[in-house]
């Protein structure tokens, strides 16, 4: 028994991986020597060495959950991971591509003719389609649409018309539907003649004639409760639904506040839609951590482990770009200062202490702030008390680093004027930098532009410039006699 | 009906915030009458109308969801948080700790004595309490573990035991064990005897006369066959299951895998210890990636919007003071170059750039490895592969935007000797950058260190310093003559 229970590690994964690049690998070898040596009888069994090892990793690939696979091909370099999935049951192509993260995914698809993507896609559930909708070709869409039957065809047209971040972008369709003047009995008996139910069912959704949801029924009641009980009597009417249109980060918050697994969708006369479920509000909080990770350090979007040099670059150039134009834009503020830089050589070497300083404060204070509007935290009721206390911070931080600062100098150039020269500028940066982190989010929250992208860009660039101008300004103002 | 269905909007709980302020304000309006003037009837109607609102207060606040209450907390400043938190129905304040920020949860835990402390703490499930172990004081710790039965006292203290990152800390108890002999409706009956299912419930575990895990049943199996079929027959053998010191991060990796709602922990004799369930799972997502996003950004942990200035700046200091050391550190190397800089000021504007940009390549290049490393992607199969191809992007990166920055160096500056330092040095300074982003997370890795945290500092002040030693290097050589 032990055996057939299924050990999740990294370990068992990483194995995975390894067992299967060793089974290609002997493949390889062997066509190596097929191709090098006239046939013989020595080959024709080697030949069969080759089928057998084939027969093994397909043996291999077929024992394995579709996100094992999904595992194996992106930790695989591209040559592999074709070789790989030319292997793959086609019946689990589409759950595969599901599970990839999107640069493998384009990779895959890109290897896959017009026939294969329709029958993998075709194996999918229409929540699942439109998931993968953005990646297909647009011939492949318009086949898969014509194959669809009406009420799918109509689902999917639905869902792909709401914007990505809405709850209908999040919705499913694997619901059960009762009817509330029925017994508990009855829709036992129902279930059973229906003979399953969608994954992560852990209510029933009761609505009238109209489609109009009138409350939800837990499995937990349906099993509890007595069978002859109506369902009227024990559903429950205090339901956590959606509107199609609701923000997605609305609705993940609320899954994670009040627990839920499953929440009803309705549209604006309160028929129910579908349903959005928990596993789609894990992978919609992981896309968005991830989103903003890799918006944090200026990457447009994962990439591919293995994607070519090309591919990468141009992933990273956009924001390397940008860091271009707002160095140069910021450090023009340096060049003005150019004679008092070259009568006190000194500057020079503190001047990006004053300004890399400023930014780092101001990140802290700007994430803060980005973190308490995506939570709903900060209205007009206490953005007032933030500010105030944003730049208290900002004041006692100038002094104490300020003095530290000052006190470094000092100590290293033994020049009581560069030393509050020094000081004084930091402290007057931190201040800048506690307002800036604290407006910008502001600001672009309140022009509906999302806080957490661009901050970082904007605030850095005004730190920096803020610092170099307001050192190298009192060095002239003081330090020039 | 339509009323009764919770609409979960931010608009709501922003007006919920709104509306417990205005209750407030006008009790405290009031007090202030009161505290003034002698004892009239005018007064004793004043009184009464005081008593109203607070009743007004406290029949709203027992109307909402704990995890509601929580989030009004979070919103309120100090003052009004503790006048709401004493207002509170005493049954529902584990819950609510249970829901606040930790910074939020410390403000509320030390305005509670003793006894109102171990009275809430008494309401929660074993693994609740171990939730809040670490922020109950001592006393109320020993207190609470007297007043548990034999069971849970063991079950906190095995669950205390282990590490924070472990599944064992992330498991609790809710779960009904059944044996395999029995049939299908001795389990319904059995079910409805005990009248209850714990919270996401979705399958029960089936294990033998020793505790020891032999497969589980799903509800839907339960709710689908006949009534008659024996557990052993209709359970799944193929269990994901997590030992009790089971990495955390790889069982919530597991859950997203595979799509889980609840998963079986076992001990080494395979022996069922309790359950991890899908909202615990989502707490720890959305946990790891605060942290990272706000280890990212140089703070030690979530701050309470409306702490005091002096905790806050405590928050910060640590990696502004470390901050401080790098940055002190990388600019002596410009104060090697005083003599360069004091001939060609210009160069005190450009260096910047280079040191700048330099940070900005590394970090997109880390942050992509410490991805690739948490999700298990890279080792030393595939590592060869990926350097090569970051030292590329590094060599491509270097020759586009060193070539891009030395014109633009020559547009300024007319300078062609310059414009060539300034375009090598650009380009030095990504390869080093690239190697750096690379090698410091693949080493923390293989030191075992989290190669998430630190990495950004200690690349930094890696590409600053050399920044700035490449280009002031390559200027003595080449531009003073």
């Amino acid at each position: 028994m032990s055996d057939s229970l299924i050990e999740t590690s990294d370990e068992r994964l990483r194995r995975l991986v390894r067992e299967v690049l060793d089974l290609l690998d002997k493949q390889k070898l062997e066509e190596t020597i097929l191709r090098h040596q006239p046939m013989s009888r020595h080959e024709l069994i080697e030949s069969l060495m080759h089928k057998q090892h084939q027969v093994a990793l397909k043996q291999k690939l077929d024992s394995l959950h579709a996100a094992d696979i999904a595992f194996v091909l992106e930790a695989l370099p591209q040559a592999q991971r074709l070789a790989i999935w030319a292997l793959v049951d086609p019946e689990m192509d589409g759950e595969i591509l599901l599970h990839v993260s999107d640069a493998v995914r384009e990779s895959l698809i890109s290897d896959m003719d017009r026939e294969e993507l329709l029958h993998a896609t075709e194996q999918l559930d229409t929540d699942e389609i439109a998931d993968l909708a953005p990646d297909l070709p647009e011939e492949v869409m318009q086949d898969l649409l014509k194959s669809l039957n009406d009420q799918t065809r109509a689902q999917l047209e639905s869902v792909l018309s709401y914007e990505e971040d809405t709850v209908a972008a999040l919705m499913d369709f694997g619901m059960v539907a009762i009817r509330e003047d029925t017994t508990l009995g009855v829709v036992l008996r129902y279930l059973r003649q229906r003979g399953d139910l969608p994954e992560n069912t852990d209510k029933l959704f009761v609505v009238d004639k109209q489609g109009v949801l009138r409350g939800v029924l837990s499995l937990k009641r349906l099993l509890l409760r007595s069978p002859d009980a109506r369902v009227g009597d024990v559903m429950s009417r205090d339901v956590v639904m959606f509107h199609l249109d609701d923000d997605a980060s609305v609705a993940a918050r609320a899954f994670e506040r009040y627990g839920l697994l499953s929440v009803p969708v309705v549209d604006d006369q309160q028929r129910l839609q579908g349903r959005v479920s928990i596993d789609a509000i894990v992978d919609y909080i992981r896309q968005e951590s991830d989103e903003e990770a890799l918006a944090q350090a200026g990457l447009m979007q994962e990439e591919d482990l293995f994607a070519s040099i090309w591919k990468s670059v141009k992933n990273r150039w956009v924001w390397l770009g940008i860091n271009l134009l707002t160095a140069f834009a910021s450090t023009r503020v340096i060049s003005l200062f150019d004679d008092t830089i070259g009568r006190v050589v000194a500057l020079a070497s503190l001047m990006p202490i004053v300004a890399g300083i400023g930014g780092n404060t101001g990140t802290q204070t700007s994430t803060l702030i980005v973190r308490a509007l995506a939570l709903g935290l900060v209205d007009s009721s206490n953005v007032r008390r933030l500010v105030l206390k944003e730049i208290g911070i900002g004041l006692l931080n100038g002094i104490v680093w300020g003095g530290v600062i000052g006190a470094l100098t000092y100590a290293l150039y033994r020049d009581p004027a560069l030393a509050s020269v020094m000081a004084a500028a930091m402290a007057l940066n931190l201040l800048v930098a506690a307002v800036t982190g604290l407006f910008i989010p502001l600001i672009r929250a309140r022009l509906d532009l999302d806080p957490a992208i661009g901050t970082s860009v904007l605030l850095t660039a005004i730190t920096d410039g803020m610092g170099f101008f307001i050192f190298l300004g009192l060095a002239t103002l003081f330090l020039l006699n």
